[in-house]
């Protein structure tokens, strides 16, 4: 017998991982999972697991599904603080009118922390173990996940204009870079460039990140697209669309992780595809302020990758992946008229694996597969909500609420426990939050 | 000082009550609701109430918002018991390879109401106190909303083909108006013509109940352009639209509730509007059977009725009428291209005060307004997910979760209590779905 650090027997156990049965992943029905050192070391039928494993910490979960942490491919954490602050709003209006300014007067590395905390303990309590992060002050942002005990793809944030963080375009890589090299050895840390957006970066802070980015290999993670009024804008001042722009500066390729991209032609679409552009498809975002649908199926069938974003919360409003993920697969269905589109287990994968993947961090995390990181979920199904259950994979995705999930693990270490954090103090982050509300409404 | 059964002190309250300050309804803070023999007999300012109305049962829920009870507006609860029994599939092919095969192997009184109690502790559990039904054996569904608490406006199912429950078409409406003269009398339930759909109802049965609701005057309920092909084939075979149809016989008027509704045309949205007919809108379900987007805001301008349903766990699959909302309120703006599209105060009214008003209940139901049945629910903001709270309104349409109602009344009496159901069974509701799940999987 080998000895493992914990055993789970969950009822399933969906992988998200590549099989030969399914390039979405296998739900496998009453099966066993070691895990040691923070690894999953063996997975296989429960009977076999018993044969092969002891450890003196092993879980039975009748009713529940085992799934992959979900990795949030869009985020601003911080921005939590600022949840809901302006609503039924355009974008430009709501940037220029409410976030930009409430954003001028309060945000310093205090803000990113505690705004950033809130979030990782929001995330915690949906079944998230990994984000991908743009903010000012991404030091503070990584000293929260760390804390937190999540994964996270820190933004080195980019944008022309001053800021409480940093005054010059060069000094926002400078900055960026120094938090890399202060966190580049924490194996839950990443950094990627991250340029604000085309209409704020202009091409000469462009070309300083791709030289930067020729040591560094960190990628690029970029809002492009959003919105029709950002593409049209463009074409009128230069005669090019952003996308193109960003092409002919060779800043696209497969380290690249482009959000929203809700405006594409069919070439572009297809550039995607053939260039192995990562997408972070923040759906509901784009609703909400109206910016439209990001053409996912037609991404998909090109060979982009597509990954699942909730945006921050102040757009958003919450960083509930399960929700955005639903809204994602429904979405696709209705804007492709095809019904088949984005299958339950399909969804789930562009949620957890695809996610990883354009993070580059897909050998660690995004799967349920033997040597991977130990960063896991349990989602109770045995609910009023979604019972009866023919088929647990449809249940999540399509009928499960986020307040379901009762466990989460990152590396192996138990983040949330029957509902209750582990890392995180609710109580004190609730304090927090109020003095924060306090102080931006007045 | 005058005497109430029961006082509550919400941190707000949303009336989702037309006032002069808004058609929408009003966000009191800090309010007193007086409620006597199941009615709301005042409201007012705490301090006001409190030097008005005694109760030896008054209640302070500081952090928590008191909204109406959401009115579902089209629901089979019944077929909670298929809940996600086949996915990813268009409606015909949903429809003929699955739901009716096994619809024809399952459905008896039994049956229904089983599935119409699940299907009620769902709803209560999501802050839903009336729904109106469409399914067979309507007395079963009817018994279930009657042992949960809640109000129903239960279908008198007619359909052209024989099933468990009738034999002839003119056997549904016999059987259906039978059980409307046994429960006629009873507060919490009416009954509505509920003929199942334009292809599947031929116009004799059509004339026999625009005949028989001259003298019983309960309004007709029916699925109507669903899906394009259900329009393109209806044209193709008779030349005229179902909607056409339907409006030369007759049967449209203020007392209609036409459900789904995505494929109009620019004339019938202003027809739906000059009649003043209601809309039940089930985006969740359309999406997910690729059917189309109800064109809601241009039916909100034309000036009709438009409210919310989740349509039958078996196609959406779930009752969560919050995330139905959501996505209503999200998808106008998009489909609009118009980020302003939809107040979450207006999405609000939708899911409540619309939707009593499209079953003819709105004197009872739908909003808080003294005079009104006390059909209400507590949201609790306080938690990491709605934190901080600027505009409770916003953060109960874009941010909360169902899991945080926490309290249900219905005609005062209270159905769910810091999240426990009152008048219903859980365990046994779980126990009962499981026999049911092996019955029908084998």
């Amino acid at each position: 017998m080998q000895q493992a650090d914990l055993i789970l027997y969950p009822e399933w156990a969906f992988t998200a991982h590549p099989s030969n049965n399914s390039p979405y992943g296998d739900c496998l029905q009453k099966p066993g999972i070691a895990i040691q050192a923070g690894r999953i070391v063996d997975i296989a039928d429960k009977a076999e697991i018993q044969t092969k494993w002891h450890s003196d910490h092993s879980e039975e979960h009748p009713g529940k599904v085992l799934l992959p942490g979900f990795v949030n491919a869009h985020c601003h954490a911080a921005m939590t603080l600022l949840r809901g602050i302006a609503n039924d709003l355009p974008l430009m209006d709501w940037l220029e009118g409410h976030i930009w300014p409430a954003e001028g007067n309060h945000v310093d590395a205090e803000f990113v922390r505690d705004g950033s905390l809130l979030a990782c303990a929001e995330m915690i309590r949906g079944g998230t173990t990994c984000f991908n992060d743009m903010y000012f002050f991404p030091e503070a942002t990584i000293e929260a996940a760390l804390a937190a005990g999540i994964r996270v793809s820190a933004g080195i944030i980019a944008i022309d204009f001053p800021s409480a963080y940093a005054q010059q375009p060069e000094q926002y890589l400078e900055q960026g870079l120094a938090t890399l090299a202060e966190h580049k050895a924490h194996d839950r840390v990443k950094m990627m460039f991250a340029p604000h957006a085309p209409y704020t970066v202009g091409d000469p802070l462009f070309k300083s990140i791709i030289e930067a980015d020729k040591a560094q290999r960190l990628g690029c993670h970029i809002h492009l697209h959003e919105t029709a009024f950002e593409v049209s804008s463009a074409e009128q001042e230069t005669g090019t669309r952003p996308f193109q722009r960003l092409l002919q500066l060779g800043l696209l390729n497969e380290q690249t992780v482009a959000v929203h991209m809700t405006q594409l032609n069919e070439q572009e679409i297809q550039q995607c595809g053939s260039l192995g552009i990562n997408i972070a498809h923040c759906p509901e975002s784009n609703l909400k302020l109206a910016s439209g649908i990001a053409p996912i199926h037609a991404l998909l069938s090109a060979g982009a990758n597509v990954a699942i974003g909730t945006d921050g919360a102040a757009s958003n409003n919450d960083l509930d992946m399960l929700s955005e993920l639903r809204s994602a697969s429904l979405l696709a269905k209705a804007q492709s008229q095809d019904a088949t589109a984005l299958s339950a287990a399909q969804t789930l994968q562009m949620a957890t694996y695809n996610g990883a993947k354009a993070l580059g961090w897909e050998a660690e995390t995004g799967s349920i597969a033997i040597g991977k990181s130990a960063d896991l979920q349990l989602i109770d199904l045995n609910r009023i909500e979604t019972q009866p259950c023919y088929d647990p994979v449809a249940q999540v995705v399509y009928s499960a609420s986020r307040d379901q999930i009762t466990d989460v693990w990152c590396q192996g270490q138990q983040l949330m426990q029957e509902r209750q954090l582990t890392t995180l103090n609710e109580n004190e982050l609730l304090a927090t939050a109020q003095a924060w509300h306090e102080k931006i409404s007045t």
